[in-house]
């Protein structure tokens, strides 16, 4: 590991980020909120400061990335920026406890949208601003957004660019990792502007319309609503809201294909398939399942179509309190939780794909067991996945796995219920946003937990969202080895 | 798929099974409970009838096995002996539901301990020793009990013990499958009587001695009493139990090793020392969780000890309601049940080999993501353990989890609430008996299900016991190919 490197690509990303604070302090003056604009203000200082003084020291090192550097600034650049952008919060006083300002802006980076604030509408409309746009910032990716609008080395910016994009694979759209990250951007932008005008022609005002849409884009789940998008009881918006959720937990791969006029190749694609596949399969099944408390099939088809998309895109907004559902339905959405969207996309949990070839070795192992001397061979796409790739796919199972129970382990010495345990770690670690049971609920919040529990979450939410391994090696010593 | 060699092995296996049932009959003449072994003889008639009219027909076909046969008659017998097994109960009258008969007789079999009963001290006294006569035979497996006592062609039979004997590997203790056999058999009746005795001593009479000694022998955990071991309150009871869960949860190689003065190698097994490791720990940790409960250390740990080891051997006898418990207890509970005992034994669960190896390669996957180049080794005892082998692991543990979902959202469909769903999956595929919550503890009982949940239930049994393949792959149409 060379550190060097490291730190100096560290302070420039801090440096960077602290222009994303321009947005905040522009909606505030423009609401005229001009006491919640210092702590931008100081926010800003601290980001360029620190940035400058770690990338100083270390500015004629040589810039190459390695693998493990790549793993390293990713890790560490998503920890410090949470750390730092969590401040505002805490100079305002609108959050005056630390842990809680992290939790929400871990939360928020990492798209999660779980809460530990109970009444939202009290807080500044810069402040709420803040909180949407990091969802919109991490939804795409941090360093990809940077990587984007930089000239770089390119060979060397590959490492950050695939340890924080979503999915098993990385699909470069174009030979360089800048083109790729501005086509993706650019997509993205076109979309979240798209939807926040058809947003606004739903009369929720300009407010709601960008908090919404950026809570949308990044598969979020923020709303400025203490009731997410029941709040509003229109119809109109929930169809937009719906629509937008799914196009964005899509592979944004497909998009690019149809912009190159090979829609046929992205309508083909098994992925897609297989996502649109379980979201139907879950929709039809708690609809069903809700006749009975609705009334209705429509009624029952509407709240189940939104709710479903919500947790399978892993935004989390909600239009009814569905912790109150039966039991089978509750069950088949914490399903939803962790399949989770599609690689590739800007939503969590496991990814489509993934689910897929963990469902195709499934079976591989079952044919082995009856034909031990046969080959099996995993294919997607209609190509053979290699063995590497399926056994890859499969250890990330194990280690999702492994963290999710340690960490159901720990989160019960707060002494809460099993589901509030296991949706709590499930919602965090796939970073939907609500869970089920009284306390976490779509309408409830993370407040009651306490201060371990509250960090054992976010550690799981950065982990989620970075696919556990630029995460969980900052904690492995031989990461830190000069020369390992 | 030789259909016709696994009918007539299938019948064979039935004719002998029929012997099993002189024991009860001894018992209930003994007991003076005429009129309740009749049921036991219509149950021979059965067996026998059935059994040679499934292998009178195939008596000249060549009797050579294959790998698919010999897990065909593997999965087929279990559940066909259970489906016939369960018939003395019904005849009889004291579980008048064949599902309800069905559902205690699998849970016998597989050593689960899970019953339906609310009122076990109502049962004869006969019915009661067959239930937990079906612990010891299904603990050390009915395949490899008949494999001890028939002189059979050896290259064939050992895909019925390979399929049969719980753990990633099996250890042929001689150089024939038969002497393996014998050898096991041997060890597992002479520690059942050495406990047998013990318990005498203690002065809870012949009946429960033997009852108690037949469900700790085969890690089942039936007893003959509503309130199982905490019904005798008797320390000196409860310790030797404690003492022969764990010793029947051990490896039955260590116990050859130690006979052939092998004492050293056996005791620096690392699956031992793993297991020993996870049971010290867990007993630790929830007995200071407990203090509060229990007032004072020695009295936590005492209940901590005995649930723990009861868990993790897959027994299930219980001297506490520790559904009770706080929720960090409980949850460790959760775990104890789904790490279980070490491969080799007569326990459940997934193994304590199979977890280290899954911890092991979950490290490595670590490593192979900071290192993509290198070259990682997962060992066992010092040795490669061979990559195919740990995939084969980590795949059975993906099926496993797989298995474990499907049927909570399955069983999700009966109402109860999620910590029932999952404690009652958890303990039936692990074999272990009581679950959490209200319904299963350990002083509940799994009436409440609908017949579909029960069967549900007893498939998961059936599966845990048999790990997994052979009774998964009697639901795949390729096992049935004639030319697969």
């Amino acid at each position: 590991m060379n550190s060097k490197v490291v730190i100096f690509y560290l302070g420039k990303i801090l440096q960077i980020v602290s222009a994303f604070l321009a947005l905040p302090i522009f909606m505030g003056l423009f609401y005229g909120e001009f006491v919640h604009v210092l702590p931008f203000f100081i926010t800003v200082a601290i980001f360029l400061a620190l940035g400058f003084a770690m990338s100083h020291p270390f500015r004629g090192t040589d810039r190459k990335l390695g693998n493990k550097e790549g793993l390293a600034i990713v890790g560490l650049s998503w920890v410090t920026i949470s750390l730092i952008g969590a401040l505002p919060f805490v100079f305002d006083g609108c959050i005056p406890n630390y842990v809680d300002a992290l939790f929400e802006t871990v939360s928020g980076f990492t798209t999660t949208g779980a809460t530990i604030l109970t009444d939202i509408e009290s807080l500044p409309r810069c402040m709420l601003f803040w909180r949407s746009f990091t969802h919109w910032l991490g939804g795409m990716g941090i360093l990809v957004f940077i990587l984007a609008i930089l000239p770089g080395t390119d060979g060397s910016t590959y490492h950050l660019f695939k340890f924080e994009s979503p999915g098993p694979q990385v699909g470069k759209l174009a030979s360089k990792v800048r083109h790729t990250a501005t086509i993706l951007y650019l997509i993205y932008l076109a979309m979240t502007l798209l939807q926040f005008f058809l947003l606004l022609c739903g009369g929720i005002g300009f407010f709601h319309s960008a908090v919404i849409a950026m809570g949308t884009a990044g598969t979020g789940g923020f709303a400025a609503t203490g009731l997410s998008i029941g709040e509003f009881d229109n119809l109109y918006v929930e169809i937009v809201v719906t629509v937008f959720m799914f196009l964005f937990s899509l592979n944004f791969n497909l998009y690019y294909l149809i912009i190159l006029r090979h829609v046929k190749v992205a309508l083909m694609d098994e992925e897609f398939h297989f996502y649109c596949g379980y979201v139907v399969a879950a929709t039809l099944a708690i609809a069903v399942n809700l006749i009975g408390t609705y009334g209705n099939f429509a009624e029952a088809l509407r709240y189940a179509s939104f709710t479903v998309v919500s947790l399978t895109s892993s935004t989390g907004f909600s239009t009814t309190d569905f912790s109150q559902w039966p039991q089978f339905s509750q069950t088949i959405l914490m399903l939803c939780m962790a399949f989770g969207a599609c690689a590739g996309s800007t939503g969590g949990g496991l990814k489509a794909s993934r689910v897929l070839v963990l469902i195709k070795a499934g079976k591989a192992q079952l044919y082995r067991v009856l034909r031990p001397h046969g080959v099996q061979v995993v294919r997607m796409n209609g190509k053979a996945f290699g063995e590497e790739n399926v056994t890859g796919v499969v250890r990330y199972f194990l280690v999702y796995a492994m963290l999710f129970v340690v960490a159901v382990v720990l989160l019960s010495l707060d002494g809460f219920d099993f589901l509030t345990n296991v949706t709590s770690v499930l919602t965090c670690i796939n970073n939907d946003g609500p869970g089920l049971g009284q306390i976490v609920g779509p309408y409830g919040s993370f407040a009651g937990f306490s201060p371990f529990g509250k960090i054992l979450l976010s550690v799981m939410m950065l982990a989620g969202r970075l696919e556990l391994f630029p995460l969980l090696l900052l904690f492995l010593p031989s990461t830190w080895k000069k020369n390992y």
